[in-house]
């Protein structure tokens, strides 16, 4: 029943497979669960200022996820059953990483993000333009993590002890993804194929979360967490 | 000190009023605190549907925050500094009017929110057309709020406890709201000008609330509380 990894020339992904949908539905409820962590990490905030950046990010979560709707939608899907086989996953993710200062909060709102951004587009690039597009659009960079940089820059300059609990706290960050998006993957066998079509084999997909861990040490780096 | 309201002439409000930036630094932190409170109120939601219909309408409100935003720095104040003094009154509002159910949510969200839009809207119709325009496009409806409406109509015809309930919190939220603008009024000078400005003394402050009372039946009634 699964498909057979073993081949190395695996059928171009079209973009009617079901793994698009799915591709689409795992990052509509990523966006709302995001939504809402931020709001509520948000209560740790020392600022008003740090209040609506905060807010600010949520808000952009919630424009991707009416564009992933509308996505689903005109693909004869409805948004709120496709998300529902990835709910526990994401849920998961946010209970075993729950901030527990505004510092952690900070790191996780840009790391946790970027993680998620990187599988997506590593995704979407391999993808029919028509879903790639939509993928791109959906992780296009806001610019409310300016803030999150310079606070967290600050705060480790300042604390070697707040450094060294950050980088700990990236790593966990890091490691619950890939958790969370192996089991994802280990259940939904449409999805799946997405991720071998868009990797080539299963090296690719080795290969795939090894570029996720540059990327990942390169995001530390920007925070100063290095 | 105070305006003199015994004259029935008042000059006319030019943009450069300085109760314009306290109009759109009350409507900025109000934008703020809705975000937040409808943010938190969804974690009563019975459904996913229900959880998003609020994130999207939290998220309007940061949408018309960012507006407001640039009008305040584009005349040369600094959005936190000038939000400030009406943080308490806000705060306030809101900790009085905490709903203890999911419908209270959504009706505090469909009621307080139109509230609001309101009194801004009638203050800002007979300001100069740059701080009209400002205003008009802050209050903007939004479709999210069809949501509220079809679940609470099937609420309260299923239930006349629960119809019963809803009136009396209505009431109460419409009590509060007027209750928190009076205060504000009364502390700022420059805003209560506006106000008299807007309505031409204070016998147009009552009839403006009259107005405001008005409107708020035909929410109620929209809403099946009738």
């Amino acid at each position: 029943m699964g498909a057979d990894t073993s081949m190395q020339a695996l059928p171009p992904i079209g973009p009617d497979h079901p793994g698009v949908a799915e591709l689409f539905a795992v990052l509509a409820y990523g966006e709302i669960s995001a939504f809402y962590r931020l709001a509520e990490d948000a209560q740790m905030a020392r600022t008003l200022e740090g209040k609506v950046a905060l807010a600010s990010m949520a808000s952009a979560e919630m424009g991707h996820f009416e564009l992933l709707e509308s996505a689903l939608t005109s693909r004869g899907f409805d948004v709120y059953e496709a998300m529902d086989p990835f709910v526990r996953a994401l849920d998961d993710y946010h209970a075993s990483t729950r901030p527990s200062t505004w510092l952690e909060a900070l790191v996780k709102a840009y790391v946790g993000d970027g993680i998620a951004a990187d599988f997506y587009r590593e995704i979407g690039h391999s993808l029919p333009s028509e879903v790639a597009d939509v993928v791109e659009e959906v992780l296009a960079q806001t610019a409310h993590s300016e803030f999150v940089v310079s606070e967290v820059q600050s705060a480790v300059r300042a604390s070697t002890r707040d450094k060294d609990r950050l980088m700990l706290w990236g790593r966990r960050l890091l490691g619950e993804a890939i958790t969370q998006a192996q089991f994802v993957l280990s259940r939904r066998e449409a999805l799946t194929e997405l991720v071998l079509g868009a990797t080539g084999d299963l090296n690719g997909v080795v290969a795939l979360f090894d570029r996720m861990q540059q990327k990942h040490a390169e995001r530390m780096s920007v925070l100063g967490l290095v």
